[in-house]
């Protein structure tokens, strides 16, 4: 761990959150103001521990979380409960035969609401050869350079600085505030009203493939109130907001098939078709220009976007102007609908299509086979069976034959063109109630700490397996995401602005100290 | 270097060679029949130094030859020049700011005539992952499994068995197969009846970039009756084949640009255009489903096929079954025209194509780039400079803003689609004369040598920078493949049919000692 910083002092810059948590003079509580006391104490914390918050939360970053690698999550795992256990949380780490997660619990001496929280510390695999610094070794930066940790923080801290790293902004942070939350409370003399559990997943990025067994198993001791599903990045506006919903997420891995040995494109370029070529032209069929997808019965199930969303939808500020300004999109889909509507919709991603080498990799040669990845964002009332059906359909009417294993060299002879399909673990979308107890209680809490009403998204663009949560767990659901919008989640450089990172400390102690009172 | 063995027993077995190389009863030599003597002096050369031949080539291949690693080609040419000086060729290695060159000559007392030869000792680039055995570990192996190098050898070699490696098949065989030609015919008293020159390119795969200054330089010392271009593979009907062309070859790689940061795929998915769905699209207008290019003017400059390619093209035996099913094919571009037809036309082929992760490496993300690389084969007639001009015209026309560089954010903010184009160097097509006085004397050397007429073919499908050699020497110039036409070149295991390289010394022997007489 990082020697801890005392007395760190506040770097004082403008800052774009449109609250105030970075003050000079920090305001004195008072017993009427809880608003004021809570963020007086969460100030004050920040202060006085600021190089100790941001040397946590690099520790934690610094071990690889790809979930796939069991040791690596285990490390993780261990780590988190040691440093929850720390603030008085008992906790056990629990697997069901994928990676581990965390179940834990900070009993309030006479609450009698619960908070349940969840959050994953698991993250995207890395192509480290993409990224300016390494993925897991946490490097923090200004606008201008990278900045040298120990004398950046004995100098005090920017909250325009960023930590890169892999999961700085997916999802290793709110572990690290909710922590700090806790401290800047105990410090001050300041009581939670809650009842705190968490359930902390080793394997979302990678569909949570055994979230629904753990949730199975261990439903009782997850009861709770409300569950805040702690992940997602806040909205482009830099608002504060509540998500009532994410879209669903299935992937599928897609090989088309050429000639059975490679072939000299010289030799051979005209004759024997190339696979990428029907690899393209297929893919191609799937959606038109504006994203519009084409695929047959794809969208039977799709239901219209409520009034109540078009209504919150509507009460957002729009962004897409400002977003294709900083994104240098020369045009966007969805012909001119904006993209809070555009999420409300199915998605057809290709994310990946490797098929030979380019620029000085690239060889002259007809391949044997071609690959692509899809991501599929799906909407409430689609169901998986659905699009795997209408989907294999599609490639079907394309003239291809469908298969799911290796083709034997007969079946590539009989057939003009052959796609192997290999489907993951996917899950459907969910959207709970926007006027619900729940999102009214959330909203006035917000509200009263940070001077304003947060915006009310119907749903997250993004995907979690929160359905299954639905299912098994009876309390209403509400996301409340920290990380800033352009945090480059699941790519390369992602990173978390400090000023987020210490905001989260606020919001979250405003939860724990608010959601038990009447 | 190998142990030597000597007096090697060869293993006798069916061989789908259409001539004999391979006898237990070597027929005795006579005067009066050439032909006969040469067969019987290389056939006893391979009974006596098939495990030498071999050994040879092994070590060639074993040096790692990717032509811009500088002192790897320096090494392959130092090894090369000491072999070939053990067979009285005099050489230099010479450079124009890019890779060797080897330049050679061995005189014939008495000889008025000069056969110079090419071959290059450059090869593809290699993925070694995709590979069975590693490119440079030259691996011998027979249908059913790998060899042991010495024990095989011991035992007696069958024609059947391949050497896998990088260049195997193109092109290093060449120098090995006629260095025992001249051994073989120094063994058994019979001369050459020409003066040997050789070229030997250390940089072919990469377009030889230097190869016009190298020959300006040396075009004197390179002078001689004929230009044999020893690379390319057999007919695939296993036939021996003059060929008497070249198809034109220039390479493009493209960057296609989506927003300036990679985006969360469910967070932004629908709204900002992933670059490789835009890529897909433009790829897929440049030809259609049967390979036919649709780009405007491309072909204005293309010819027709004349009628005396008809009629050599009519007289060989048709393949396109064999292959379809060789190659488990499903389908076939070119509408129903033989493959000798279809590489007579140009070919755009789409031989890399490089936009994200695919299977385990997949990530949820709209990519900041997608990217690919064209192969463009020519006929002659066609000029590289329109070429370029109506591909870019093409890109234009489909909405796409064009440029060399990286674009600044403001072009791709003020344009729905930018490409970055990048060319390499190319070189036009090249085909000489099927009637001339080379053609005619060539085709009777080896009609004797065989007992049967080669194929006489317009073209390889394939390119070589023949054109540049006809505009700096003046003489005719005709191809003279060796190597199966299954030899994998260009792509993972890439090997050569042992028959192959055997064969290759008798019908350089042939050539050697035919080609100075009336």
């Amino acid at each position: 761990m990082l020697k801890r910083l005392k007395n760190t002092a506040l770097l004082l810059t403008a800052t774009s959150l449109p609250f105030t948590l970075f003050s000079s003079q920090l305001p004195a509580a008072t017993a009427a103001d809880t608003a004021g006391a809570l963020k007086a104490a969460v100030n004050q914390h920040i202060a006085d521990h600021g190089g100790e918050i941001l040397g946590d939360f690099r520790e934690l970053l610094a071990m690889p979380n790809v979930s796939t690698s069991l040791p690596d999550m285990q490390k993780n795992a261990q780590w988190i409960s040691r440093y929850i256990g720390e603030r008085g949380f008992s906790s056990r780490i629990v697997r069901a035969g994928g990676a581990p997660y965390i179940l834990a619990e900070r009993k309030t001496p006479g609450a009698t609401r619960t908070v349940l929280i969840y959050a994953h510390f698991d993250g995207q695999p890395v192509e480290p050869a993409d990224w300016k610094t390494p993925p897991f070794e946490p490097t923090l930066k200004d606008a201008a350079a990278t900045l040298d940790w120990e004398k950046a923080l004995k100098q005090g801290i920017d909250p325009e600085w960023r930590v890169y790293a892999r999961s700085a902004g997916d999802d290793k942070a709110p572990v690290i505030a909710l922590m700090h939350a806790i401290d800047a409370m105990d410090a001050a003399g300041l009581e939670a009203s809650v009842n705190v559990k968490l359930i902390l997943d080793g394997e979302e990025e990678f569909g949570s493939p055994t979230v629904e067994q753990i949730l199975e198993e261990h439903a009782d001791e997850l009861s709770a109130d409300i569950l805040l599903f702690c992940d997602g990045p806040m909205h482009q506006s830099g608002l504060r907001q509540l998500v009532f919903g994410v879209r669903g997420d299935i992937g599928v891995n897609l090989t088309l098939y050429g000639p059975s040995r490679p072939l000299h494109s010289g030799h051979y370029g005209n004759w024997a078709p190339h696979p990428t070529d029907a690899l393209m032209r297929l893919l191609a069929t799937m959606k038109d220009m504006d994203g519009n997808i084409q695929v047959a019965g794809y969208l039977d199930e799709v239901t219209p976007v409520s009034e109540a969303e078009q209504v919150a939808i509507a009460a957002i500020p729009s962004v897409d102007a400002q977003l294709q300004d900083e994104l240098a999109l020369g045009r966007v889909e969805g012909a001119g609908e904006r993209i809070e509507m555009t999420i409300m919709r199915p998605a057809i991603n290709i994310v990946g299509f490797q098929a030979g080498g380019v620029d000085d990799q690239a060889r002259n040669i007809i391949l044997s086979k071609a690959r692509a990845s899809l991501d599929l964002r799906l909407v409430p009332a689609q169901t998986i069976d659905h699009v795997k059906q209408t989907l294999e359909e599609h490639f079907k009417s394309q003239g291809f034959y469908v298969t799911y294993e290796e083709p034997s060299e007969e079946v590539l002879r009989n057939n003009p063109g052959v796609i192997k399909v290999d489907w993951t673990e996917g899950y459907p979308a969910y959207r709970s109630d926007l006027n619900g107890e729940a999102a009214r209680k959330l909203t006035a809490i917000l509200t009263k700490y940070d001077g304003e009403k947060p915006l009310i998204s119907p749903t997250l663009g993004g995907s979690l397996p929160i359905h299954l949560f639905d299912q098994a767990l009876d309390m209403p659901i509400v996301l409340l995401p920290i990380a800033n919008h352009d945090n480059n989640q699941h790519g390369r450089d992602e990173n978390m602005r400090v000023g987020n990172l210490f905001s989260a400390i606020g919001v979250y102690a405003a939860v724990l100290e608010g959601f038990g009172r009447n």
